[in-house]
């Protein structure tokens, strides 16, 4: 039985989302083999000038490297071992940065090494049909003249305006270097957070009127489903924000102090995700117990229901039932005359009406009868 | 279907507030192009003069940067484009000072640059019927002479008391600069949350003795959406706290000594609203677990009323039942012979009596019967 | 309607207890005009003598602060505004001091000035009917031959074990200065926290008893009345402990090194009390939660007793409406020949009896019936 | 009504354990009076010799401290007035290590003096019966050549080993000085706690049968009670594990280093012993849990059963009723032709088993019969 | 009753996992002394050799640690006493670290000693069946050129990939030394908690169906069996978190540079091992509120059951039993003459038919029809 929603895409991290990297990888690249090549977007560019190609031969990269432009080297997907290799001998990356970069996933970190600085993202996407979202991992090389950035997966990614700014040519991204262009990605990756946490918004308010008005066994499921997500959406900003903060306080020599200062607003925005992750995940839990309280609120009118019929019901079955007896009246003229009275049936359907009247409207006075429209 | 009643110009931080800048705003200003300049006000006071007008056109405010006197330069509202521009080139603001004041809202925040200090503070405002309140940024850029503050909506403020404080030449504010007059609005917007807090107190006090009198679904509502606004109201306060809390500790030139010890004071207001916040929401966590026992106490009032009528009535039916068969007297003198006793009929009443009246000795031993009036 | 049982006095600031500082007091003093000047009590005592007077011109006490004695200035309410005028002008205090003073509640604290030490501290005392516990701010000034110690309200306070040892000349605080003084009232203050402790930890355990034997909605309010209680007490006592700890860790040149050896013990006693306050606010937590589960075992109770009223008699009147159809036996020798049966009426009530007598077996064996004593 | 058995001795920290010392104690010894001296056992012990015996005149001390040898200086209760004086002049003590010895309770602390370490601690004890633990405080104070030690009550201690292990002339205690003896204590004081562990890890394995199984009122009392013991065993460790820890992290003159590795495994046993309690303090949250869920499936299983009794038997008693209807078929040809159909009456009965059948038909698929046995 | 499956062998540590070291251990091995010396193998290895032996005489090991080579000791099984002895006196190791090693089970922890490294560790195995998992003690013991590991249990381990990987003389582990050997093993036991990680989250999968779809006390018990494994899986791996941290953090000589960045690695891995647990103890703390939740819907069900059939059949029974009544019509003209009606009887019958049928068409509009399905 499916009764969460996933498409086939996400299934994969929208639910437990445990990733089990097999024992021993130490040492090893755990590359996919039957894997094409990545394909590589390098962008090159400078105050005036810029240059965008596909690459296929990994070694072509090193031409551009000596110059005086910067070079985006945009690797979308893992691509497969051969290719790793050449590229790593063209930028010569160490093989420990290799290992973080291909064996997926990692959590979000910063390292640095002697000319190179790492730093390991997680982006999201919405999924189309957006009941849930995607994780994919980003993970950037800073050099000093380039900034490598790989892509788990090819298809989608959150850096489209980024390559519209790049095309203006005075745009602050043209005139400054890598670490400036590491910025603007990074930025576009926290923004990209705040889709997804709308559209969780938007679930949260339909289901604070859903478990108000008519909660169901469903609305229980949602309200579930969601504090899963925004849990997996917590593990996945929490050590982002602590990445930048590492990034902003040791500081590094590839990162200008501007760009440090540019940092830390883009920290102030991961802040403010955790912050509203939070605040949904206590509103999630608050909604759970109005939730629990609906549910007795809704069993209290079934009671009531229960026990308007029986008390109106019951007194006049069993004055029924009196008058059902076959106490013989031959033998005593005490036994039952009142069968034999002239007014006897009226007025015992009237005694009857009195009672049950006077039951509704007991219950009529406790405004019993104003809620049992709610009671679907 | 709305029933949380919000006003139309609050709902869109009285409910789920997330706020979506959209992706890509670094280096842009994200201004409403529609709207027309806003209104300027500037106090311009000393020890013995002070002067207020409207200023039209921004590069006015020069003329008064120089002297010995302080200037505050109050923006009511966002405005427009060519307004900031002129307002940034006059005051010499840096582009990023422009980008947080303007690309609203921001959390609140400090920042030390060359010659000026920025503060972004929150406001809140209790909305006129006052069943949740607004947010609203104020930013203040302090220089050497001026203080520039810049509100979000031209509307409501609550510095009318320190403009009212101005006038007086013996004020305190009179005498001192221009960080002394931060450390008043400061302080005003401090002040502010008391009564957005004491109208939730006695939103409060009034579930407190609704839900143990009367706890209807209206009442879990309302409950819900306490907690909620406090917990926006907390993610208002929180992120001032550390704001002045850095500025005590860090300092800067252009506060002097004294006014870090007023500020303090500030401090110890923004931790008492805190302290509050947390209070009145354990509190209403606390209603939530009442509400919960309450309903299951209404319903087990409920299930005794059942109870009771069934105990009381069911027995005596089963008596009329007995009375009614029709077995036949004349085939066998074993055969119901009751029905042809004298005192049948009366004995069979009597009995019945007995039996609910018994029944309903013990309810009333219970106390059961205490407690019915509750029921509503 | 008044459900909580709170005296006038304590009403105040056992309920909600917000405590609004209305906005734009910084620079002014709170103080009520109505009120004639505060009693003030001078002790001046010294290793040799002891002398108690009443003051009613502050500027009598500059006559006493000269010598080598210790002077304790203990001012009994708060007073008008000339008198503290006097006062401030006498010993020489500064307006900010004067303000946390007089504009009460503050949050307890300590700041340092040149001469003098400020310690705002809070008191609690029982309130007469111990339902409830009233919160008074007392204010301390530490100078270098004299303590000014200012209480909220001139009715009780609980030094008076401090004053009797005062009168014994071999007692330590004669001995020593005035920072043992404050140390003593200190002391005295946080001891004062323990009858109140103990009133609450009384009133738990009878709730315990309650809540197990007989909860009812008045249990309820109560448990919740508990929890909001001690929600206040821990707001009293917690600045404290931070107050006493930075007084701790950061020295002033006004107390001793010994007395600071001293006040550890008093910190210890402050965390004693936090310790107690944590402990009963998760015990009361816990009974809501017995409370919770105590209503669901009574409503079982309940609907078990409905069950087996049900259970016996159901079967039993199908029975009777059986042998009351009214088939027509002279049509038909299969129309209820069991009516004419010379056994027919007898054998009729031995089958009721036995169903019924088969399903109180059942419940008996079942244990059903153990219980419904606790069913009121 | 005495729910939770406690034994008498037990009572008075078993159950909410405030420890009330009266206010104005401080410079005060708060012993009381009417005791005969305490029992002083002191044991001397070198390398080569050992000596024990007891002490009636605490002078007579004062000649085993001199020499080469350890003096383990141990008194059994807190005895009276004369005694302290006389020991406290023997051993030159402070008067404020005094008053923390006596006064008790004290938290668990330690306390640098010139030429002495006081360091408070608690031991528990689990009563004879086992239903809870007994807290007893054990002071130390550490000078150069001995360790005394003095426990609040005279019955029980758990030094038992280490008295053992001195008459071993081979094991380490014996090699070193005082401050081992010391480590050695604690130890054992911290190796006590494992058996009131393991003793209500036994409860609440049962406890977990018990709420699985057959949950009563009784079992609500137990997991309560249970609570609230561990959140007593919390209060007594945790302080310990701080007092350790200064003492490892400040170190003391008195304190060779060697001895002060060997305090790390202390503080090692002390975060086991809290990371159980705090392990069974959310085991036990989680059987409350377990527990009202548990009431709410009985409750669910009672509500079946009350259900499957009414749908039986309801409808075919609502049959039974049509055909005991009194329609003249003398009147009519089509009042009532079935009651003298020549089978209508084996036919009615046909039609009530078909009814009914059905129902207990629908039931069994539903397995509502499998859960019937649980519902005691 | 055992209601928890377990498998022997796991039981001891899978349930409550108390540890009781029996007091009074200190400067005591705690041997079983029945049990066989354990098996030891040793693998000494260099760049170009590799060989391996069981040892069955310590002495031997003497020879191996002398050379280039580096040498795995892989101890399998505690031992017995006399082995003890003379490993000890092979490896020269110290006292302190002995107990350690041989009384299990210790938190784990790092202990830096002259000449060795002291590392106890924590390997968790899933039982074979799979229910719960096997916790099981490994200490190392590095020293120069060798490394000592110490397994508690001979039967499992999960360093045989590091075993493998040593074959390969190209690898990693054969060119560096013994700190290498180390990290790699640690990584295996942390790559270990996996698989542990792996089947809780199929588990919380299939609870999650099982919850919504058919919640059992069956699954109650399961959600509880799953949050107390997850406590004892968090108590397993927080302190070898804190271990690898320290190790890092404050580094020792044994361990080279280039290993230390190795065991970040590490430590990452242990974060997303406690990540993890983390999280599945929030969603199986909110499947403990669903599961209350879907008892609550359930009970609804079944009240909703109960109130339709007696909805639809107390008030037909009710008309039924008005014609069942013996007024007798020939003494009045007034006493229901409805009885002798030529439609008198089908009148009747539709009445009861429109009754009951409007209940139906009110229950049916109302949804209740919908839900019955679920109220197995």
């Amino acid at each position: 039985m499916v009764f969460f929603p996933t498409t086939n895409q996400a299934s994969s991290n929208s639910r437990l989302d445990y990733f089990y990297k097999p024992a021993g990888t130490n040492g090893k690249l755990n590359l996919r083999t039957d894997l094409p090549p990545a394909e590589i977007i390098l962008i090159d560019y400078g105050k005036d000038k810029i240059e965008q190609m596909g690459i296929l031969v990994p070694e072509e990269i090193g031409r551009y490297l000596d110059g005086e432009t910067v070079s985006w080297i945009d690797v979308l997907g893992l691509g497969n071992l051969s290719m790793w290799q050449s590229l790593s001998q063209t930028l010569n990356l160490h093989h420990l940065l290799l290992e973080d970069i291909v064996n997926v996933p990692q959590r979000p970190k910063i390292e640095h090494h002697h000319q190179h600085l790492l730093l390991v993202s997680w982006m999201v996407v919405p999924v189309p049909d957006r009941r849930t979202f995607k994780r994919e991992q980003i993970s950037f090389i800073l050099g000093d003249r380039y900034l490598l950035s790989v892509q788990e997966e090819p298809e989608d990614d959150c850096f489209q305006r980024v390559r519209e700014r790049l095309q203006n040519p005075k745009s602050n991204v043209r005139q400054w270097g890598a670490d400036y262009l590491l910025y603007c990605l990074l930025d576009a990756i926290i923004d990209g957070f705040f889709p997804v946490l709308e559209y969780y918004g938007e679930i949260i308010e339909e289901l604070e009127d859903e478990v108000m008005r008519d909660p169901s066994s469903k609305t229980l499921q949602k309200i579930y489903q969601v504090r899963r997500e925004l849990l997996n959406l917590r593990r996945a900003i929490w050590p982002q924000r602590d990445t930048i903060n590492s990034l902003i306080r040791d500081g590094s020599e590839l990162i200008s102090h501007d760009v440090n200062i540019y940092l830390r607003d883009c920290y102030d925005r991961a802040i403010q995700v955790i912050d509203m992750v939070e605040t949904y995940r206590e509103l999630a839990t608050g909604l759970m117990d109005v939730y629990l309280s609906s549910v007795s609120n809704k069993m209290n009118e079934v009671m009531k229901f229960l026990t308007v019929i029986s008390a109106i019901f019951i007194p006049i079955t069993f004055i029924a039932g009196v008058y059902g007896m076959n106490f013989n009246a031959d033998k005593s003229p005490l036994n039952m005359p009142e069968l034999a009275w002239y007014w006897g049936y009226p007025a015992c359907l009237t005694l009857m009406a009195i009672v049950s009247g006077s039951s509704i409207l007991f219950f009529w006075k406790w405004g019993w009868f104003d809620n049992f429209s709610k009671i679907k």
